[in-house]
């Protein structure tokens, strides 16, 4: 069997273009003719579609801010470069020496793009439903089980990389207010960045009412 | 004829669930037992993917980073209440009271929202397809064309108000160099958020330079 087909049987697809399929693998550090951008561009909308359907039909009563939440972990890139394990995407990428000595094969973006890519490709043979098919497979033996508890984060270390990269500034936290009798006090916590306030939320001890205003300022940042 | 049938002879679509259609087009400020954010969260993935897929088939050859930037020109806010006129969409939401004098039904987010959830709705009822023939016809009515110089946008202004909005800051540029003779500068210009550098680029002008650094930070926000 040669390389392409080793794949095609770990995806349980057998391409109609292989030259397709080619493209999906090449990095752009090969300086060929075409890489795999444009069709991770593509791939990238055609899983959050994937993704957005599958949680709004499993989830009839949780609400748009929670399922966006449960999407943002299920498709980002540590998600795929993970789901891309099942189908040892990495080794059959193709890299410029360069990258491939720089570890390329195992680099968390490089594998979850192509992942896209040949999800995109697999889409414009084959249409949405074969994708959904194919990677509804990939995503449900990887995630045991599927919920807002499982897959919650810690949101004031993902505001933190955010802010701390995009402006070199980290976000500052400050108690508002605390209320009620000693054993059931509700606190009310706000996240400043450059001393303007972004969020406010309340909880049941500082740190989870922290992590509610981190996760308000995330998900105006998703919008 | 009834309220319905009039935005589905707009749509040229009759839907077979019509609770559906009533759930898409139901602010949340109703307090109903339902509202169209759900909805909204599926169409706007919907229609994310049919633009992608649309400019990835109509450009060739333009790279991913430019049909990002022009999917980002077609599926804005704006441009999807300028798409929702054509089919009268504000005069059939369900608003509350508050809303509805507040001018909700002339809110381009309110009204863009229907729009994504409308869109999601037929995707449920209907499928992918089905939503690519209405959604294509009229955002090809809208856009007489549809390319990188038409949908060109304002990208120092765009960057001002999300660093504003988000961050209280307003981003800084200054003249790194210029180079070559007079008749033909080149000036590499640099963009500033805390004293932080965020990119730097080069034009003929150093509108241009500002404006291509600008649009470097945009694109790196959206991804």
């Amino acid at each position: 069997m040669d390389k392409f087909q080793n794949l095609e049987k770990l995806l349980n697809y057998e391409f109609k273009d292989k030259n397709m399929l080619k493209e999906a693998l090449t990095h752009k550090s090969t300086k060929a003719a075409f890489n795999n951008e444009r069709l991770e561009f593509l791939g990238d909308a055609v899983l959050d579609l994937i993704v957005g359907e599958y949680l709004y039909l499993k989830f009839k009563n949780i609400d748009e801010g929670n399922l966006s939440k449960l999407r943002a972990a299920l498709v980002s890139e540590k998600s795929f470069a993970n789901l891309s394990a099942q189908i040892s995407l990495g080794s059959f990428l193709y890299l410029s020496t360069a990258e491939e000595n720089n570890n390329g094969r195992n680099k968390p973006s490089l594998v979850s793009d192509a992942f896209e890519a040949v999800m995109g490709a697999i889409y414009l043979e084959s249409g949405l439903e074969k994708v959904k098919e194919i990677f509804i497979k990939i995503l449900e033996k990887e995630y045991k089980s599927i919920d807002l508890k499982s897959l919650g984060k810690d949101y004031k270390t993902a505001l933190q990389e955010i802010t701390q990269a995009r402006f070199g500034v980290t976000p500052r936290y400050e108690l508002i207010s605390s209320s009620g009798p000693d054993h059931k006090k509700i606190f009310e916590m706000a996240v400043f960045l450059n001393e303007k306030e972004l969020a406010r939320a309340s909880g049941n001890s500082k740190k989870e009412a922290e992590q509610s205003a981190a996760l308000i300022v995330l998900q105006r940042i998703e919008e």
